[in-house]
């Protein structure tokens, strides 16, 4: 059997456990050396492909490799570049079909959320569009949770876990000064169209009273004055109120809060932090100090708190990825299904990249209380699965270890440079 | 011998380790159930005190008391309460030996930072003012590290471990979308005064190009345009820059930074934020996309990721407190010393509480690098035992247990209310 090489490559924007993907994905490779030549990765997602700047994995140590699953971000480089439309952007097609001939690439594993697999779906196309014989898998990624199909995304179950064990540790530590110092905390955190990460917060919440008292949805416009009733209340009743507010939360006209109220000393709109902008909110209506903290990159780079399911979940993603290649399977991409019963089984399936492809998945309307402020036993039911476990890296003096592969170039074999702008 | 009881109160802002300093001295107290009879703990501070707000922690269990050690923030409460002068506030010193002595109070065990210290050694003088027995010891704790004497403060090699865990994993978020996306990531840390919190990200930082690439620290005044060049010539070579700045910092006129630019729609200044500022001013000179990132009290409740260090010499000092006070001491407080030698050793000393009370240690010139963007090796050296070890709390269900004492108030016997205001 003649041996064809892989390209993989990461889109959109990283997690902790994306390289647990790309881990999955060349060990399994790697145990199939009698069918699968060498993986490359694209540096830089589908640039990597379109400028022929690829990295030959070969070169990693079986011990870089498996580090993989320990580190977060993208080891590769990642993008947010789309692709256009195979009928109008033929040349871009044309050029990936060269990259892929010139290295006798003939699996391609795009690794990625919503967007990325519309792009997927659209390199799949290549087979018959340009008669060029491409397997194309997808693997899903996304913190966001927001794919199709798939039980839940890898990536999520960390952030999630984040999420709630930093709301859990800083509502003791308000708890514990809130009779003579802050009284409010406002922790604002990733989603812009959808609220499960906020939502994942709410798992802290285990008894009455326990923080976050109150979550803001971008699904739920917010009633200013419906909310700060509930804080006062909340305050009143337990002392302090711990607030999570998910960055795409919206006012009641449907504008963006982040956007709302704060100007810099020029009159240009401050860009980014809804949380300031709440916590002033109730400062000025309730008179509570107020303490804010805004998460960021922190809550998806967050590898040493990760999740062992979401560990498990995107390194078994990108090991079916190539198991699905070799089985002769194409433009699909793994899924994680959830296995019905009380006790959480989750087993592989798959999704057709076709329909994957650009569908955002909401929080259902179940899954937040009538109040629109908290979640519902049925939200707790599904999350509370997908943070079980702790699968801490490595340490050497204090700090976790985190790979930094060698990312060795190949020799390019295109004379033609490709302009991504054209 | 009479046995008498000993009261235990948390003051200042709590850390993730402060409970450990409770757990080692109730531990050791009931271990010496011959000489002291019940661990009193005072509820939020030096108010509970005055207040007769008392709590028995006899009626916790051991294992709840064991749990202590694992769990952030103040389990009793803290506060910022100062007492005034003996001689100005004779009443409020008068209040507390009726206290004392309304529950045979003989021992007293105040853990806080510089300002609860100058509590702690006013409080000592009670014996000879007002001729009522006391024994008072310190325990140091700050994640500021600005305590004299003592090696470092309990509590801030875990928030240190935490900002260097922090910015490392957040840099490789970065490095990995540079090339289409954020370029720049700035992250605040806490330090109003001191930078000991920012420089310890410098930590994540062993080989050249590592996150961060520049801290800004309270000690040094920010010049905005060496400082631009710096990020521009970053970005150049190594593709992003990501920094680490201090709350406290100011620019060249000595005015905080968080304070110089955002106002909200009324005109009113927008508190907090320096890292907003600081990005602000990078895109608009240079043009580069950022993200940013507050902690704010997640870094200094972050128990999930505490130094064991850091538990282990905040235990050790809430149990010689005991100890002292058992060996008949007075007006002390224990501190960390540390041993000569290349292999990092401490073990515990004492200071006088007058001499602690209200010196704030400021980091050395020669910890910062020349060019004022970096640590030296010397700081490094300094800093990095301080983060060694990892120190997990118990998980259920996906989350850390952290324990909610029963805190079980004391029957007051004083008829009289004691006006805090007064």
């Amino acid at each position: 059997m003649e041996k064809f090489n892989a390209l993989y490559a990461q889109s959109g924007g990283v997690t902790s456990v994306i390289n647990a993907s790309a881990c999955g994905v060349i060990q399994t490779a790697r145990q199939h050396a009698d069918k699968i030549g060498k993986v490359y990765a694209a540096r830089n997602g589908i640039i990597g492909a379109l400028t022929e700047d690829l990295i030959d994995t070969s070169l990693e140590t079986d011990a870089d490799i498996a580090a993989l699953r320990n580190t977060p971000a993208g080891a590769f480089g990642s993008c947010r570049h789309k692709l256009g439309a195979i009928e109008k952007h033929r040349k871009q097609y044309e050029r990936l079909v060269e990259v892929f001939s010139a290295h006798n690439i003939r699996y391609f594993f795009y690794n990625g959320g919503g967007d990325s697999q519309d792009t997927a779906h659209k390199v799949s196309l290549i087979s018959k569009e340009l008669n060029y014989p491409i397997t194309c898998i997808g693997i899903p990624k996304t913190v966001d949770n927001d794919l199709p199909f798939t039980d839940n995304s890898p990536g999520f179950g960390s952030v999630a876990k984040y999420v709630a064990v930093s709301i859990r540790e800083a509502g003791l530590d308000v708890a514990s000064m809130a009779l003579t110092s802050t009284k409010i905390f406002v922790m604002e955190v990733m989603g812009r169209h959808a609220g499960w990460i906020a939502a994942a917060g709410g798992l802290a919440a285990e008894k009455e009273g326990d923080a976050p008292h109150i979550i803001l949805f971008p699904e739920i416009k917010l009633n200013t004055a419906v909310f700060l009733k509930r804080v006062d209340e909340t305050v009143k009743k337990f002392g302090y109120c711990a607030i999570v507010v998910s960055e795409g939360v919206k006012d009641e006209d449907g504008n963006y809060i982040s956007e709302s109220g704060l100007v810099d000393a020029f009159g240009h709109k401050q860009l980014g932090g809804v949380a300031p902008v709440i916590a002033k909110t109730i400062k000025e209506n309730l008179g509570y100090k107020y303490h804010w903290a805004l998460a960021d990159y922190l809550q998806r780079a967050a590898r040493h708190i990760a999740s062992k399911t979401d560990v498990e979940q995107a390194y078994a993603m990108g090991k079916a990825a190539v198991e699905f290649a070799l089985a002769g399977k194409n433009a699909v991409m793994p899924i994680i299904v959830r296995e019905k019963g009380d006790v959480y089984r989750w087993t592989v399936g798959e999704a057709p990249l076709e329909k994957v492809a650009n569908v955002e998945v909401k929080m259902p309307r179940e899954y937040i209380t009538e109040d629109g402020f908290g979640i519902t036993p049925a939200c707790r039911k599904y999350l509370l699965p997908l943070i079980q476990g702790e699968d801490y890296p490595p340490y050497h003096n204090g700090l976790p270890v985190y790979v930094k592969l060698k990312n060795a170039p190949v020799a390019k074999k295109l004379t033609t440079v490709f302009d991504l702008a054209g």
